[in-house]
């Protein structure tokens, strides 16, 4: 075992704070990575307060963080597709079953036994549960570490291994959105991911937001036009026109007026998790055969397609970078979507 | 104008009652049909009595009905596809734009200007709106007009025309269900016909009900296993499995607790119109990338080919028939689930 710095909660009401955890000797699947950004994803928030209490409680302590980047430093035995001194990332997964119908289907984050990067049931007993990337390194089986191109700044990279993968999975399952009319709501850590994706497939991409000063930011980020949502005429002229909509608002919202939205045949994919149960008008979905679905991340082999295409496309989130220490600060300004769009966490910060 | 011995509801507390309607000559497009049989719909029943103002406000007085079976009594003089002594059907569909993306799609029950059985503005000005199929006569554009299958039984068929298409459509929609895990909510007029066709399509059929009383029923009409949905052990036990539910219940329900049914990539459709939006809790629509879609009955070429599917498998809806005089009774049963499956009125009860 491995001790190894790290940020961690103690309890659902502390800040994070300097902890040391441990981590595994590499076994020989293993890779071992020394981590340089982070990037923060409102799961870690919600985790790390124990927000999701009824569905997945949160142990402590809690080490959150799955936008993972690094440098791989020592490799098993058996690791034939990594070597040290690759540029690596990790995501939302770090094990599975490799035997259940979903992991046969390269859909790895629906095994009934996957792992997740933190808080999650830990195979390997170094602890009760996984501890995720807001620490100086991380053990991982090379089966879930991507390759990642060197063309890519590492702190925009980051955030593609949750938000980029979140947004890039539903619309390429979609089909070919090559010149369709597609619109994506909210524009934060995953809308704005969206608008680049969509744009980068070729769609005509709309963005709805509430607030009328984003609109400069999403024609900036690629938009071709921006709705403001609450403005009614502007929604009305717009209503039954849109192929597909990604939606990637958390935040409690009228989703009947977005179904509205769409097209014969239209879809609308949540990717983001609202608290409450969002109440859904039949007459919306039935007239004009409409329906809304739920996407989550992607598996090993999307994640690593996404990250080519990026690669590619030269895409990379807009991150604003941070050190560790002003991680609880960004907690609060990610409440206040005050942030364009991402923080990444300069994991440099850590060794000080 | 002919006149035509109808029953009709003067307000939305008025019973259905004896009543005279005109109906207009035929056009040289037109055909004319003595109308021998007409299923008993549930939105015949909301319309009738204003139940759905805020979409589609009631014009009285209101003649409902829009499964209807009869003869050719006469053709207009460009009529090539009827002849008089057919027995032909109408559904809920007598007229469209035929140049909308809808309708050149054969989707005409999404046309803008779709005209409806009842209650739908008449653009051949007989009346403010169309009058439905509770009826001795009807005149409908020929291009309306379904051929019925000789083998099978009118009043059986009647249904087919409303309940057979919403059910049909979305199952064939949504793939080949042979040898699927297919469930089907509900068992009245909606769901009996979803139970034959996706037995007729080779899926393994469970039935959710609430009623212990409807096993045997569900069971007799061709399901294969019938799950309590109060009784949350079952629930749970088929939870995750299934590939396709179709639901046809139009009571409030719990959405959420049918979601949790599908597995990886399923998708639940809603035929039935429930009065409240229904509250869906994004986590059961993201894990498992599950979906929720509507569906509204058919176009016509769609409902041709249920038609002649019925035909060749000899499929019909199960009905009580009665004389239009236990209409209003009938209702009243309607709205306690008395009914195995569908009444159908023996239009010759008109007459007397």
């Amino acid at each position: 075992m491995n001790n190894t710095k790290a940020y961690a909660a103690v309890s659902a009401t502390a800040p994070l704070a300097a902890a040391t955890i441990a981590r595994r000797e590499p076994t020989p699947h293993d890779v071992q990575i020394e981590i340089l950004f982070c990037g923060v994803c409102h799961s870690d928030l919600h985790t790390v307060r124990d927000e999701w209490s009824s569905v997945m409680p949160t142990v402590y302590p809690c080490v959150p963080g799955h936008e993972i980047v690094g440098r791989v430093t020592r490799v098993g035995s058996a690791v034939t597709s990594h070597k040290p001194g690759d540029m690596v990332g990790v995501g939302c997964l770090v094990d599975s079953d490799h035997i259940c119908p979903s992991c046969q289907a390269h859909d790895e984050q629906f095994c009934p036994e996957a792992t997740f990067a933190y808080n999650s049931p830990d195979k390997h007993q170094t602890a009760a549960v996984t501890y995720g990337g807001y620490s100086e390194s991380i053990v991982v089986d090379e089966r879930f570490v991507l390759r990642i191109p060197k063309n890519l700044d590492p702190a925009g990279v980051a955030p593609l291994l949750c938000a980029g993968i979140t947004t890039y999975s539903p619309i390429r399952r979609w089909g070919d959105i090559s010149g369709k009319k597609v619109g994506v709501v909210g524009l934060g850590g995953l809308g704005h991911m969206g608008v680049k994706f969509t744009k980068a497939f070729g769609a005509k991409v709309v963005v709805f937001t509430t607030s009328p000063g984003k609109k400069d930011d999403a024609l900036h980020l690629g938009a071709d036009e921006v709705i403001i949502s609450t403005d009614a005429r502007q929604m009305k002229q717009h209503a039954g026109t849109f192929d597909y909509i990604l939606n990637t608002v958390s935040a409690d919202h009228d989703i009947n007026a977005y179904i509205q939205m769409l097209g014969l045949d239209g879809n609308i994919t949540l990717v983001g998790i609202p608290e409450k149960p969002l109440p859904v008008a039949a007459f919306a979905l039935l007239f004009g055969r409409r329906s809304l679905s739920g996407s989550l991340i992607g598996g090993i082999r999307e994640t690593q397609e996404m990250l080519d295409f990026c690669g590619e496309k030269n895409i990379t989130a807009d991150v604003e970078i941070i050190p560790i220490q002003q991680v609880n600060e960004a907690y609060e300004r990610l409440l206040k979507s005050d942030v364009k769009y991402r923080f990444s966490i300069d994991m440099a910060s850590l060794k000080k």
